[in-house]
C-alpha cells in the first residue's frame, strides 16, 4: 500500500506533466520549422488522382505559422491533367484565379442563358468567379495540362467545397442530394429514368456497389471519375466558337489575359518581369489580386527589394534556384511577447535583430513574401516562377540595389552620412557600381575568378539552408 | 484501504474521462444536431416582453455550428407590437434593415435638424444606420405589426447594445449615466429639475423604488416600458407629414422601398419572386446585402437552384412546407480534417458524399443557404418567405431545372454524354419534360396519380427529417 | 494511510480547483478594471529610447477589453524627439497616419524616383502608405518633437515591424539580412568594401564587438542608434525644397495637411472642434479614417453627444479635465452570456443597466470611444485633444443638449410625453435652457454660487473615478 500511493502521485504528476509536456513540445516544433516563408512540394493534400490527371491543394497557409494570418483565406491549387482529357463541370464556393503554368486547354464557362468556352494556354490567367460552372479540357495530343488555383472561400475561411454535377463512386454527384419527390416534380418524370439519365447508379444493393467497384478498379472507368478521357471529336466540339485570350487588352471583364501580352514592367538580357494588377484588370479589382509571371536566366539575379503592401505566393514552375528573404529573429519569441504584453507595461526595449530565410527553389516548390520584406532571387537554371499578390492594390516595388528604381539612391546626401558607415560619396560610387536595373549577373564577372579560386563554380552557392 | 485506492484510480481516471468525455460528447452534441441550417423558432432569445409586445433575437448562426463563421457579425431580430403602440425613442451600435411582414406602421427618423416620418406596411424594406434614434408606431386600429431585421454590429462582431432615451425601471435612460455635474453643465439647469423631467424618477430610496416596482406589477403601467400603448391622437400628430414608401423607384438613399412594387424577378402561376439587390438601391450598397420575397403557391415548388455567392437567411412568414438543401456529408469530420492537416502531409484523398438537409416549415422558422449550396422549397400551404443575403454583390441564382435560365442545359452535348449516365439525347428529352421556369407544380398532374396511389394525398411529402 | 488518502483527495480536489481558480481569477481581473475605455500613459512599451528621443508603443486595444476586438488592427504609437535630431530611414510593413502634436519637423518620404521632403508642425497630418521609406528630422532649435501615429499593419493583425536601412548593435540595418553572395552580385562589388560603407561593423570579432559595446556605452555614439543628433547644415540640406502643408485645400492624395486650416466644424468662446473626415481627404479615404482635434477652454465643456458609427481613439495632449461615457453595466456578464446563449434559448429578459465611466485626463491619457457611446469632456485647464476615428465614413455626431444639432429636440411632442416622465412643455422648455451648441459652460454662473457652495471650486468636480 505505500507504494500505491507515490504510484498514484506519480500519476497525478503525470497528468499535470502531461498537460505541461504538449504546451512545450508544441512550441518547440514551431521553433524548429527551420524556414516558413517557404512550402517544399510535399505540403500538399491530394484531393483526387486518377491515371488522367490529379488536383492538389497545399496547406494552409496560417496553419503552418501564425505569421500567415492574413493568408487564412487562400489557398493554392494544383491541377494536372494528360493529354485528351476533360475535367467534368463542376462549381465551388470559392473565387478561383486560374494561371496555366503549360500546356493547351478548353475552358467552358456556363452562365444561366449561355455559355463561353475559351483556348487558353501557358500565361493564360482568368477568374472563376464563386458559384460558376465551368469545365476543362486538355486539348493537346502531348503535352500535360498544368494550371495553378489562387483559391478565395466564399463561406468559410480557407475552406471550400466542390460541388461535382456527374457522380462517382467516391464523388456523388450533387443532383443525388435532393428526395425523390423533389426530383420528379423538377424534371417533371419519373425517378427511374432520372437516375438512369442523369445519377450514378449508386443506389442499387450493396453487392452490386461492390461488384461495380471491383470492376471500376480493374478497368478504371472513366466514367467514374473526375478526370476523364475524351476523344478527338469530342474536343473539336468544344473548340467550336473557342475564343482565344484578347491579345489587345488585359481588360477584359470575363476573358482570360495573357501575362506575356503587355510589354515586361521590367526587363533586361538577365530577366524579364510580367504583372497584371488590379488597377490593369476588372477581374483582380474586387478580389484586389496581382498576379506576375518572372523569368531568371541562369546564372541571374532578381535584385534585392520588398512589396510595400502585397504579400506575394510564388510557385516555382520551372528551372532552378535560391531565395534569400529577410524577416526579423525570433518571431515566434516575439509573438510571445506580443500575447504577454499586458505583462510588460514597464516597456523594456525590443531588440531588432534581422534573420536570413535562404532556401532552394525546385519545380513545385512554393514561397511567400510578406509585405515589406526584402527578397532576391538567383536563378542556377533557367528559373520560371508564377506568382499571386493578395492586398495588392497601390503596391509598390521598391529596389535596394541597381541603378533604375533604386530607392536607396534617392536618400539626401547628409542622411546617407548618418545612415551608414561609409561617407555620401562612398556610398554614392559603391550604389553606382551596378549598371543593371532589376535583373543582374548573379556572379559578376569582375569577381566571378575570385570566387570561383574560393567556391568553386556557380552551383556551390546554392547551399541549402 | 484496499478498496480505497482503487477508487482514488477510479476517481483519477474519472478527470481524465471526464476531460474527455467533455469534448467526446460536444463533438457527439454536434453531430447530433440533425440539421445546422434550421433554426426553430425557440432558438431566440427574449429581450423584451409586455403586453404591448415583444422583441426577440435569434440564437447567433457562429453559434449554432462553425459553419457560419462567415455570418458571425449579424443577427436577426423579431420586432412584434400590438395595434395603438409605440416602440419608444432608442438607437443601437449597430446598422438595421428593417422588412415589414405584416402590419402598418409610421417609423420616424431623427437627424440633428430635422426627422423623417415614413408610412410602412408589408413588403417595405428601409435601412437604419447605426447610431440613428429612432421610434416605431403601428398606426392600425387592428393588425399586430411584425417587422423582421437583420442587424449588423459596428462595435463587436455579433454583439450590439440600445440605448433608450426614456428610462424605466429595468431599462434606465441612457442620459441617466451622466454625473449630475455634467447634466446640469448641459442642461443649464438644476439637477432636481433634469431628473423631474427627463429621467425616471430611479434614483429615489430604495423602499420608494420597491413600491414603485409593485404598483406596476400590479397595473403594468405603461411608461415603466420600452413598447407603451399611443391614443389616435398621438398617431395622427405622427401620421402628420409622414412619407409613403417611395412608389416610383427603389433607389432612395433613406427612404423606405417595397420589395413588391417591382416586377417580381421570377414569376408564374405557382409563385413570384421579388428582390432587390445591392446594385439596384443605394441603402443595401455598402452593407452589401440583399433582401428578397418569395410567394411559393399551395402545392407548388421552387425549383432546384443555388446561389453563386450570397448566403440567405430566410424566414417563413406565412404557410407551411419544407426546405431540402444540399451540403457535404461529414462536416464535422472534415472540419476535424482540416484542422489536423499538418499531420496530413502524405495527402488522402478526400471524398465528398453529398448530404441531404430537409425540414418542414413553419412561421417564424428560419433557415440558412450558405453559397453554392442548392436548395429546393415546397409549399403545402401558400408560403410567404422573405429573405436577407450577405455578400450579395454580382451573385447570380444558377436554377438546376426548368425551361429558361437552367445551367444544366448549356451543357456541351459531348460533356453531357462523359458526366452523366445516359445519352446526350437522352439527357436534353429528360431537361425538355420540365415546361415550368423556377417554380413548378410540386406534385405534377402526370405523376400525381401514381404517387398517391403509393403515398397518399400532398401532404405526406412533407415528412420532418 | 488513513491521512494520506484524503491527503490525495486534496490533491485531486486541488488540480480540480487550480483549474477553476485560474477562470474565477482571470474573470475577476477583467471586472476590477475599473475603467477598460481608459489607458494611462503607463499602458505603454517603450521600443526604442536615448538621449536624443523615444518611440513609445501602447497596449494592444483588444488585449485590454474584449469591447475593442474591432480595433485589434490598430496601434497607437508616440514618437518624441530633442531639437535637431534625425529619426533614420526606415519602412514599415503598416499603414501610419501621422498627427504632429508640437515641434517642427521635416519629413522626407522617398519613392523609387523621387524623394518628397515637407515642413510639418502642430496639426499637420500626413498618411505614411506601408512600406515607404522615410525619415524625419526635428528642425527646431529649442523645441522637442511629438509626433502621435495611428498605425494599421498589413501582414498580421495588430503587429507590425521596422525595417532599418542604418544598423547599430541593437538594430541591425535590413541589408545585412542578405548573404555575402546576393549582396557582392546586386551591388557589383566587393563584400569588404559594402560591408565598410553600407553595413554596420557588427561583423567583426566577438571581443572587437564588445570594446565597441562598451566604448558606445560611455560615449553614446549616435550612430549606434536610431534617433541621432544632426547638425544646423545637415537641416539646411533637409530643408532646401521641403513644402509646407497645403493651405488651401485638404485634400492632396500625398501631401500633408493641418487640422487647423479649414473651418473648426463646431466652434464657440469655449472651444473648437476640427475633423477632416475620409469624404474630404483622399490619404483617409480607403483607411476609413478620421483625423481630429478639440480645444476645450479652462472650465467649459464639450456637450453630451455620440457619434453614429466611428470609434474615436482620443490622446490628451495638453491640459487636465475629465472624460464621462456611458455603457452598459455588465460588459462580462453579458459577454459570458452571449457566450453561454445556446442554454438560454428559453429566453429571459435582458435588463439593460447604464454605466457611468469616468476618469480624469493628463497629457498623455488615452481613452476610446466606441460608436453609439455618449460621452462629455471637461476641462479644468484649457485642454487639447487628438482624435482618430475608425469606420469613419458617413459618421454623424449626434448631440443630446444644446441649442443646435440636438437630435433629442427634433423628437414628436407626443413621444417627448410618453418618453419622459415630464410634459412635452416641460421638455421643451428645459431643452431650450442651454443657449450655447457643441461647448459650455461647465459650471454655468446660474448653478455656480450654489455648487461652490457645496462643493468648492471648479476643479472639485473633477473627481477620480
Amino acid at each position: 500500500m505505500t507504494m500505491k500511493a507515490p504510484f498514484q502521485l506519480l500519476m497525478l504528476l503525470g497528468i499535470v506533466f502531461l498537460a505541461s509536456s504538449v504546451c512545450v513540445s508544441s512550441r518547440q516544433h514551431d521553433q524548429d520549422q527551420e524556414n516558413p516563408f517557404l512550402f517544399k512540394s510535399n505540403r500538399v493534400q491530394t484531393l483526387f488522382e486518377n491515371e488522367n490527371g490529379h488536383i492538389r491543394l497545399l496547406q494552409r497557409f496560417d496553419k503552418r505559422s501564425q505569421i500567415f494570418e492574413n493568408l487564412q483565406n487562400y489557398r493554392l491549387l494544383e491541377y494536372n491533367s494528360k493529354p485528351h482529357t476533360l475535367f467534368l463541370p463542376q462549381h465551388n464556393d470559392a473565387d478561383f484565379i486560374l494561371a496555366v503554368l503549360s500546356g493547351k486547354a478548353i475552358l467552358t464557362v456556363l452562365t444561366p442563358n449561355d455559355r463561353n468556352s475559351f483556348n487558353i494556354e501557358r500565361g493564360d490567367t482568368i477568374k472563376l468567379p464563386a458559384g460558376t460552372i465551368a469545365y476543362l479540357a486538355n486539348r493537346d495530343d502531348k503535352e500535360d495540362l498544368k494550371v495553378l488555383d489562387l483559391i478565395i472561400p466564399v463561406n468559410r475561411p480557407g475552406q471550400f467545397q466542390s460541388f461535382l454535377l456527374s457522380g462517382s463512386e467516391n464523388h456523388q454527384a450533387f443532383l443525388s442530394g435532393f428526395s425523390k419527390n423533389i426530383l420528379e416534380a423538377s424534371f417533371n418524370a419519373d425517378y427511374e429514368e432520372i437516375e438512369r439519365v442523369l445519377l450514378e447508379e449508386q443506389k442499387k444493393d450493396p453487392q452490386h456497389r461492390r461488384d461495380l467497384r471491383d470492376r471500376r478498379k480493374r478497368h478504371q472507368s472513366e466514367e467514374a471519375n473526375v478526370i476523364v478521357k475524351v476523344s478527338r471529336e469530342q474536343i473539336e466540339e468544344l473548340r467550336k466558337n473557342a475564343k482565344s485570350s484578347s491579345k489587345k487588352s488585359v481588360s477584359s471583364e470575363s476573358e482570360p489575359f495573357n501575362l506575356g501580352d503587355r510589354n515586361p514592367i521590367y526587363s533586361n538580357k538577365f530577366g524579364n518581369f510580367f504583372e497584371i494588377t488590379p488597377e490593369k484588370n476588372p477581374q483582380l479589382q474586387d478580389l484586389d489580386i496581382l498576379v506576375n509571371a518572372v523569368e531568371i536566366k541562369e546564372g541571374s539575379l532578381l535584385l534585392p527589394h520588398y512589396n510595400s503592401r502585397a504579400t506575394l505566393i510564388v510557385t516555382a514552375v520551372e528551372g532552378k534556384g535560391e531565395f534569400e528573404l529577410v524577416g526579423q529573429r525570433n518571431e515566434n519569441q516575439q509573438e510571445q511577447r506580443e500575447e504577454d504584453e499586458e505583462d510588460e507595461e514597464e516597456g523594456q526595449e525590443r531588440s531588432r535583430q534581422v534573420q536570413r530565410y535562404k532556401a532552394r527553389l525546385s519545380p513545385g516548390d512554393v514561397f511567400v513574401i510578406p509585405a515589406g520584406h526584402p527578397v532576391a532571387v538567383s536563378a542556377s537554371s533557367n528559373l520560371y516562377l508564377v506568382g499571386f499578390g493578395i492586398n495588392a492594390e497601390n503596391n509598390q516595388r521598391n529596389f535596394l540595389a541597381g541603378e533604375e528604381h533604386n530607392v536607396i539612391s534617392q536618400i539626401h546626401r547628409s542622411v546617407k552620412e548618418l545612415a551608414f558607415p561609409g561617407s555620401a560619396q562612398q556610398v554614392d560610387r559603391l550604389l553606382k557600381n551596378q549598371k543593371q536595373s532589376y535583373f543582374a549577373n548573379a556572379q559578376p564577372q569582375k569577381w566571378e575568378e575570385e570566387s570561383q579560386r574560393k567556391k568553386g563554380p556557380i552551383s556551390s552557392i546554392l547551399e541549402a539552408f
